[in-house]
């Protein structure tokens, strides 16, 4: 609630309204500390809880009519246009593909995406986890999803996009990587693609969209968060270790505590490839994160997010075809 | 020479002696102005170079009788015990390996090893991009290789090992972490294997060594340093905002400055695999980043790293080949 209260003026502004899945109880009273937007606000009430420990099959057996099934549900029954959810990611993801089903039919999970910061704003980059194997199809399914996203939420009319490889020349890196490569390249898809970028260009913003598999996003992303909490740590160390430093901080705290600000990835990622917007939010305590989450979801439906996805990814698939029916990649696409 | 002359004291304690490779008047006239330690050193003129941008096949015809070449070549004929090289990486791989031969069969190439800053010192990570696409056991050769240089170079008796993956459960991950996973558990082989790491715990210092393929430890490796630079140019920003934030930075000096030698990998990365120890620096132009180079080659010289990685090699092939010889990998070492 207190998120919701938070960006009150914003919601009432973009006439969006909201559907509050759980304890009605509960809910009302916090609604009695926020009262802000309350008016915006529809509450459905359930009593069944999907655990943060549950495994992902357990939520899809047993989670119907839990909180987090009620608020996917809704979306799929038209009721919303987007849920946004700070539970169990391996349930929300387990839920929103069984009951929204995916429209990237390549992949076997949802994507996840995050948004780093860099110096001049976002860099938005995925699969930050979900799926591990990616041939060179589901890396294009992510430039398609990815491109859309950061439009409909960073505001740049159009996104660049880049590969995620270990150097910038054609013929290195893995194979997979050097075929989606291709496809972006030669596939005709709107997409502004730059080619191959690096390690080092997701916090220096070369380009919008990062592209990458499942297993060497959640790395990076994992490895990007350590570092920052790494140099975070040795810094207080730094400016703690003696009176003249304690006083130099003291004087310089407002800067740091906008550097902070400016370091940390903003909270709300939605999982995408689905026929559906579901946003989760990890800061379910921070009514700040949860407000951008909300602000992410209400960005994608909004937007033409969705009609965007959608006529990149037939565009893919009549690429592949042309390929196929004459004889594999190194067919022109009208041979 | 600077890197040379500032360890001056040290080499004469460890019984260093130095063979330099180059135009030996441009040598003598560095000596001139660094004149410690000059009575360690032996010149060797060549006036043959491999430059920064001369590809590795080129390096291989071309670079006979280079400095580059006759460094590594000493090594070969037993003239001396390791090869430091700041020059042009890909060429001192190539020329490494044609002329040292690999010691561990399975591997493309020499591995690249990092030192990652953690609090309590100093995370390896392995291999940094030379070999992109590794099976199972190349990734055990990486935990052999990388422990072995651990207690040689960091001082741990018995460093610790983690390998890299996306969650810490044996389930999760691509199909080739999870066999080197069983492998390092069942494979008898003297190590203190702790399991799968996440890419937060390169940081973190949750374990000594950290063990991964090429592409990955590439990626991890370079997000790591664009977020320690982003990091950096932000808290210089931030620090030089507004009069008030400059005196707080004018006095906290001494103690950012700290920061950054904190935070920056040191110099000198091993090349792992080889019949011989080949150091790259890649602070050519740094005297302290090329002296702690130096000192990570004497550190591996004049310790037991080449018969420890032997002997794991060896146990290691002997549990490979009972694997094989009962019929694959279900069976039981004494089966």
């Amino acid at each position: 609630m207190p998120g919701i209260a938070l960006g009150a003026e914003q919601w009432r502004a973009r006439n969006v309204r909201f559907l509050l899945h759980g304890d009605k109880a509960r809910i009302e009273a916090e609604f009695a500390q926020h009262p802000a937007a309350r008016d915006l606000c529809e509450i459905r009430h359930t009593d069944q809880v999907i655990s943060g420990d549950e495994k992902p099959a357990q939520a899809m057996r047993r989670g119907k009519g839990s909180s987090l099934w009620n608020a996917v549900e809704a979306v799929r029954d038209g009721q919303a246009q987007a849920a946004v959810s700070s539970g169990n990611t391996g349930a929300l993801m387990a839920v929103s593909k069984l009951l929204l089903r995916m429209i990237v039919p390549d992949l076997e999970r949802p994507a996840i995406v995050v948004s780093w910061p860099n110096p001049r704003g976002y860099t938005t980059i995925l699969d930050m986890g979900a799926n591990i194997d990616c041939d060179a199809e589901r890396l294009v399914d992510f430039a398609i999803m990815g491109e859309a996203f950061h439009r409909a939420v960073h505001g740049a009319a159009r996104p660049s996009v880049g590969l995620l490889n270990v150097g910038t020349e054609d013929q290195k890196g893995k194979e997979d990587v050097r075929e989606a490569h291709r496809l972006l390249s030669e596939g005709g898809l709107n997409l502004d693609y730059r080619g191959f970028v690096e390690g080092s260009d997701i916090s220096k913003g070369t380009v919008d969209v990062i592209v990458t598999d499942g297993f060497t996003g959640n790395v990076a992303l994992k490895t990007a968060e350590g570092v920052a909490r790494f140099i975070s740590a040795e810094l207080r160390a730094a400016l703690t270790s003696s009176l003249i430093t304690k006083i130099g901080a003291f004087i310089a705290q407002g800067a740091l505590r906008k550097l902070r600000d400016r370091i940390d990835p903003p909270d709300g990622g939605p999982l995408l490839g689905l026929n559906g917007i579901v946003v989760k939010s990890h800061g379910g305590t921070d009514p700040k994160g949860f407000a951008n989450a909300i602000r992410v979801a209400v960005d994608l439906a909004q937007s033409e997010f969705a009609s965007e996805i959608r006529r990149n990814l037939e565009q893919l698939t009549a690429a592949l075809n042309v390929e196929a029916s004459t004889g594999g990649a190194s067919a022109e696409p009208n041979g």
